[in-house]
């Protein structure tokens, strides 16, 4: 790790001042499935112990769980919630456990996308949306198979606006789509429409992602209003280096 | 394609004087699903259309299917198989077919192999064998998920005897496995077993890995009497220089 990852934040759930603050540790190995990552959320929010597990849970479902570096799972992956009650009031329930919730998804977030940012050799954090599916699960599933590609993410080190590597991506995540429905863009530019590929200022674009450490990849399906967002590193000579260093 | 890709055999069936020989390219996208990879097998055997169809299925299945450079499946990789029956005699069934099938097999497997070895930027061809699992599905799916992780491929780029990152590999395959069971070798020399790391001398293994262009890792997970062997390429920088290299 190139330094400390860290999120907080404060809000007021029925008249109590309540905070949230995490830390995370990991830049390699990085494709959780809750197994080399670490990170810790405290709260002094007043929440039960079954309410955490459930809230964590679903936190970790759209930020923990939606990253990688190189999408090798770790063997031991552990996102921990520590709740002292000290911000006082009874344990929260209902509309504002659903307040806290929402806090908790956000510094879940938060935290994780430091992870990938600091992606072994990264230059680039890459954020991958993938919109219009059928369901949250297939939607995931093409976003990761996007963010788990050596040549989606060279492309990216490269400033490469490469729609033809993110398109054969999603053809091969093993999910049922309409290739004549899809829409790729790269930093808000559309690349590829309804089967074709669009003209578009391929200097402008290479720019945008040569200019900026954050790139947004979007693929639109077209064929539902499910959405997910996964987060991953460039992969540049640097991450190779790194990872094949050995001195006997 | 840095050279071509050729393979081929000649046997006696039936008393007939029968050639097989192929040709293939491709050196990146690989991580074929038959879908840039492609391949020409001809013989001038008599067979079958139909039973050509089944024995090309069978032989692709433990050769070109179980290839990957950086497991990126391409939109059209095809193998064809033409046979003339230049060979005369009559169409080939039973065992004379069945010996057939066993040359096809040995032709694609040999044609398979060069590709890897040949992947972009690669300085080693990897063989995975995983051995003792409940089924081949099973054997094939963790032989898979090593030979596209990152981590293992720079790691032997690197002449790194990492079996922890193997290991950390079969687990997240997704198959049931007895981890007290497992044991691991490269290049012959035993690293892992039950459940812990053995002493083993790691200048020798390391030496043996940087010394040769053929790496072999064996998985052994003593559940069972099936087997697959999986062929990829090591993870260069200049395989990522490769595929970053752009210019608008």
């Amino acid at each position: 790790d190139q330094g400390p990852k860290v999120a907080s934040t404060a809000l007021e759930i029925d008249g109590q001042q309540v905070q949230l603050a995490g830390m995370a540790k990991g830049a390699g190995m990085i494709g959780p499935n809750m197994a080399t990552m670490l990170a810790v959320v405290m709260t002094d929010a007043t929440v039960g112990a079954e309410d955490l597990q459930v809230a964590l849970g679903r936190a970790i479902e759209q930020s923990f769980n939606c990253i990688s570096v190189e999408g090798h799972t770790s063997t031991n992956d552990t996102v921990l919630l520590l709740a002292s009650g000290a911000s006082g009031g009874s344990t929260l329930s209902g509309e504002a456990l659903e307040q806290f919730c929402q806090a908790l998804d956000s510094v879940c977030v938060e935290l994780a996308k430091q992870i990938p940012a600091d992606g072994e050799g990264s230059s680039h954090l890459i954020t991958i949306d993938v919109q219009g599916a059928s369901s949250r699960e297939e939607a995931r599933q093409i976003a990761q198979t996007i963010a788990n590609s050596n040549l989606v993410k060279a492309g990216v080190a490269g400033a490469d606006p490469n729609w033809g590597r993110i398109i054969s991506a999603v053809g091969y995540a093993g999910v049922e789509i309409d290739p004549d429905q899809v829409r790729v863009a790269i930093n808000g530019v559309d690349l590829y429409q309804q089967g074709s590929p669009l003209r578009f200022d391929v200097a402008q674009v290479s720019a945008s992602i040569a200019d900026n450490v954050d790139t947004s990849i979007v693929v639109e399906l077209n064929s539902g209003t499910a959405a997910a967002r996964f987060w991953t590193s460039d992969l540049t000579a640097d991450y190779v280096r790194f990872n094949s260093e050995f001195h006997t």
